[in-house]
């Protein structure tokens, strides 16, 4: 009797604790050849600038989604809530390393450096001394970033309240530019996503880049009940670190994921097709091969046959579809409708793979 | 050919948009004869002392979740952050105004007393100072916010920090209780549930609570994707204003509802369950009636025949269950087996209703 | 001991059976003055045709789904199992009667007239013998129909298969119309709607519907999992009764549901509108006035004011969201965008309401 | 602008046809050595027995739901639709063929034996004529199929209709156990499961299954909207074909997946956790080492320290928890409470990994 009393009590506990303990919801993503695909945002706030959370908060955050590396940048100049909290460029960062250690998510020293237009805003990534970055002067600003070592990012050029005609790259952004002061971009930030800037990314060969700039909780921007993630820049690192980022920036190995959508340059939109999607062959005959695609990630895959743009085929996360294709010999060619590898241009495969 | 365009272009837009603007996720409560059921969280955090969120969160959170008060009660003696976060007891409160005008959620003022057991922690709501309260001598504490005309509730007795074997009424409690010094109690926190203090408050006419106690952003503690609630204080309100509210504490006119259970007196556990669920019958016959049950509400029921208690069926949120029951002039008793009246109670009901 | 032991024996097993016990989810439609509104699916199929089911599925499918009335329409002339099933054109009613008894579930007796195009497929409702309306001759089979009193309704008129360029009002249809040998039209049918059709609809006084059509089980072709509905007539009856629908249907009483869509005429669109929604002023200024518009059904409503139609606000089944108009005397108008009072014609509002 | 609407058509349609194609959902399950762990379910009814769909459902239901192989085991003497249903053995398989050629389900002939208790019912699978095998005494019932070289399965040796005590392994199971006329047993039948069957599988040396034995529609009795699954037996296979999973029975490597719980030896349930679950140290103290279990599969663990059964952490689907263990040299003991290697029996493994 006693046994059957304990073995129950254990039960109930099992069901009583069920929520009781956080969980990461881990983001399945696709191998790729001497690649790891890390699940990254390189910009959002605490209450150390206009953000509402404190910044341990971040780091949980990351964690739950599944995330591999975030770097928290507060407004170096706009501290609204100044009454109450003291000033403090390093402390999101040295609050929140704690957390960061204690979960394995990787913390990037980071602050955004906030101007009007032009330019704009630019988050300072890897930096040593956000104090001594603060500048009336936009340049100035800038060059002690990359004094620093900073990797510098332009973020939202296409936010309505700095670009309400749409994004423009001024002749400010070209001397920027020119001089090195930048080498990433934002073509996606929060809600928005900026097509004319995946453009300029690949003409000026700039790190693309996907970021929440999230202020309040996640929750509160995100339906997470029907699994909405936030904005991510999918970083191929050679190693999971803070170095093994920040060669991948430097190298622009990056694609930018927001909702379903996938921007960034062929080969590695390519890759993340490749790596998360398999074949089998079901059946061939003389006229059609029928084949099943699966695919393994929590990627999504929208597809077309590129000469019937209206038989689109939906491949969602952890499922597969059955598709006729002619028995050609050259194979058929299809639209991924959802990766774009240029503001108006879908990556292209031919089935069967 | 411009008329269609426009068309798509208002089409894509909407679903872009999709995501964009907030949206509150309404509870579906009973009506109840001459009460409006509120949905109220008496206990929760911010950065102003040992929470993780800027005191506008705790409103947004309650508006998306669908509450319609809370109170945000940081403690008055415990506070990590003051290297960074000036102490200001009155902050939270000030700070929350604006959202909870602009929202609708009504907030109620309140603090925190946080001393070791006995006594524990006590939650003072309707306070008009909270920086008068703090004071090392607890009596002193709770003799103040009487003064003030507060509302008081003993927070978590059975909180294992403090209470390792279970929930205690000391000497101390008693004085309290006998002098007035609290008249409410949580018979639920966080994630804890203390049958034994139902048995309390029933006994000694205390006001039944359910709080969330959260410290960091709701999501960070519930599975929301799942649909989780965090705990909350049911309070049968002669209308919806604070001072509807603090009527109903003093009258207790209140259950606690924590996951799918609902714990409270038999006769506002009886209003919920009548005014939640209608019953039609679709076959009478000699032997036996089929009837359905709907529940109208987002609460949940389970029942099973007194006598068979291990037949049970469940009535989720929003739907109906067909039940046989003996065409039996006296009516069937059923146990509602997730309605507590009492510590190992539940309510009892009679089929056909 | 034993008590315990019982005690937790009891949740245990309240755990265990979960989801034992089948469950129906109930739709929360919007009460309106002197109507009940039901919701319907007038056409289904079941292994007696070219269905995959047993008729009783189509019963357990609508209950299940929260639906309150059906008819099964197996084809008359379509027989593919026919090796196997012995054909019977009553079977499916005679078969689903018990079921649709023990549920509740309003079953009307129904068949499918299928002929080529012109003038393609049409259901006859409320009848008394199909077999007697197995005919070669489709204007017999409509004849015969209407001499038994049937409510008759063409299917599909946009369907690919049968009109390849599009819906067309041929001839032919205008001399069954003429004779009064249908009065009913489907402007969606499975996962197509047709806005040329609801403009027939409401030119030429035709009762508005949409039908599943289904031949798999609901979920082969629904992701139920994404809460995804079939197709829905949504009839406006003064009773739940075979008689009450055949009035509305006589009277045209009905608005189609689809996805997120509604179809119908302006009164009735405005009626679930009315029903659905209510108001609350959150604050009045000068400029601008804040208000609440909660849903209190499980429609969806996606509304922008009438000059800014990319401002779009969802407002999801069981939702609030919170707009600011202009303090404006005669209101502002806004377009309900999923509410087609004609083929581009959107269902208008003021607000506040 | 003809390119622009050209676009917008596109992205358009790819919304509006986003539910129109069927989509299978992938079950990740752990990659082991040597073998691919295949989802099949070997106990289901269409109608040509006492079921309610056509055979070709049984097939898309398990593509959809991420199976790899099925059999469609219709009773041989229980024929409720005789009246409407030409009575026909091989019928089910026959028709099912081409469905599950077209979408690569491996489809095993079988069928239902079904007798009184005792000896209850058994299925026969891999059968060749089942016709042959419909005899009123079931023991050469049996010899028949094991002559045509069926593997033999008892079905639901708990079934309350047919042992309402539970479980008994009576004379005539001993019977036709020692002459080796089954080889297979259910612990978990439609949602029932035995763990004293478990205990007799054990120590007999007996195939363990967990199969649907599913009458209606899969949606009718499980509730996919909460992503439930049918019971399934998990078989280690060298390859994925109908040999492969003959050859897996014949050596028992099957383990029974029902809920969140799994049933079978300790080698097997070993192979799933060490397959599907991973380990990162994240730091190591003197006392403690906090580490991160992975977990990359769509089975679910349940763990607690032996020693500690109430200290509970869940492991669900594709998450991950962090742990806290002593730096102990010999490891700590930990149960996994969801994984049965007997009745009462939890794998246990150590951590660190």
């Amino acid at each position: 009797m006693k046994k059957l009393v304990a073995f129950l009590l254990v039960l109930l506990l099992a069901v009583a604790q069920m929520v009781a303990q956080p969980v990461r919801n881990e983001i399945l993503l696709p191998v790729t050849d001497g690649f790891e695909v890390l699940k990254c945002d390189f910009h959002m706030h605490t209450v150390f600038s206009d953000g509402t959370v404190w910044p341990v908060v971040r780091v949980g955050e990351a964690w739950q989604e599944g995330l591999d590396a975030i770097a928290i940048t507060d407004h170096l100049e706009y501290l609204p809530h100044r009454n109450h909290v003291t000033p403090s460029p390093s402390a999101p960062w040295e609050i929140a390393q704690k957390s960061a250690a204690a979960t394995g998510i990787i913390l990037i020293r980071g602050t955004e450096i906030t101007k009007g237009m032009p330019p704009g805003h630019f988050n300072a990534l890897f930096v040593k001394d956000e104090a001594k970055i603060l500048n009336d002067d936009y340049v100035a600003s800038l060059r002690e970033a990359k004094a620093q070592g900073a990797f510098v990012l332009w973020n939202h050029p296409g936010w309505k309240a700095q670009a309400p005609a749409g994004a423009v790259w001024m002749p400010e952004h070209e001397a920027l530019f020119r001089e090195g002061l930048f080498s990433g971009i934002e073509v996606v930030n929060h809600n928005e996503w900026y097509p004319e800037v995946l453009g300029w990314a690949l003409e000026r060969d700039l790190t693309i880049m996907a970021n929440s700039d999230v202020h309040d909780p996640v929750m509160n921007y995100l339906h997470l009940e029907k699994m909405e993630r936030r904005p991510i820049t999918l970083v191929f690192a050679r190693e999971r670190s803070e170095q093994g980022i920040r060669e991948a920036l430097d190298e622009r190995r990056t694609v930018a994921w927001f909702r379903n959508m996938m921007m960034g340059e062929a080969r590695w939109l390519g890759q993340l097709f490749k790596g998360a999607v398999t074949q089998r062959i079901i059946t061939t005959g003389e006229k059609n091969t029928i084949l099943q695609l699966t695919n393994h990630s929590d990627l999504e895959f929208t597809l077309s046959p590129a000469k019937e743009p209206g038989k689109v085929s939906q491949l969602p996360a952890r499922s597969s579809v059955i598709l006729q294709v002619p028995a050609d010999k050259e194979g058929t060619p299809y639209l991924l409708n959802n990766l774009y590898s240029g503001p108006q241009k879908n990556l292209e495969i031919s089935l069967p793979l």
